[in-house]
């Protein structure tokens, strides 16, 4: 989780939304990144999707089953969809997002039907970090 | 849709799941693409992700509030949300996807409050053609 911090840092201090996502098996790193929406101009570019696009293509699979995903916020349904079709194992995240987020807010899609994958969920980890970086983040902004 | 339907049928001959998708801005076509997930390694590259990120990467923009998307069967909650956050002005789907949607199935992201942009939407287009390509390719798999 402390790097997934790491990355939210970086990703902030690029003027990207500060957010960070590590992909990690077997006890070692296999991919992080942070958010890249704007310097790529690619509404997809997440942290948790460039992680996990990176971790596949390492793996050379479609599908993370031994893998676990750390994220500084609650996931949006567009990531959330994406671990599940990855078949990641354990999602750990911090602060909920009430306003964007899907996994405990909005459509909380891994309970939904057409969820055909729910990871193990472990949810508001250093979630006042969490929370407070997005806070000076877009209140300097501001 | 046309254009659409032919990315399906080139997916499904890739042995990629037949999906297609189109963005059209101004009464042409920016940019066209089936579904890869297999060939990529890449559990994202559904027709839609392709066709979005490389229109935003033409218009080197992650908003695309000019532009349609066209595609065969009715996108996930990972399309979806890419969908709203690209800002895309339109939505024209074929089939609904009962088992993965979520326009008119499962989550109904775009009714949704985390939801912040949703497009017009136009469901249905040729659904039996979309279905059928779908049902053969299953079939023939089995």
């Amino acid at each position: 989780m402390e790097a997934a911090f790491a990355e939210a840092e970086a990703a902030a201090a690029r003027g990207e939304v500060p957010i960070g996502a590590v992909v990690a098996m077997d006890g070692r790193v296999l991919s992080r990144a942070g958010n890249r929406t704007r310097e790529l101009n690619d509404p997809t570019a997440h942290a948790e999707i460039l992680a996990i696009r990176e971790a596949c293509a390492l793996l050379a699979s479609e599908r993370l089953p031994q893998a676990d995903l750390y994220v500084t916020l609650e996931p949006c349904p567009m990531c959330a969809a994406a671990i599940s079709f990855s078949r990641i194992r354990r999602l750990y995240f911090g602060a909920a997002d009430e306003k964007g987020g899907a996994v405990v807010s909005g459509g909380r899609y891994f309970h939904q039907p057409t969820c055909h994958h729910a990871p193990e969920i472990y949810a508001g980890i250093s979630e006042t970090k969490s929370a407070d970086m997005l806070r000076t983040f877009f209140k300097e902004r501001r």
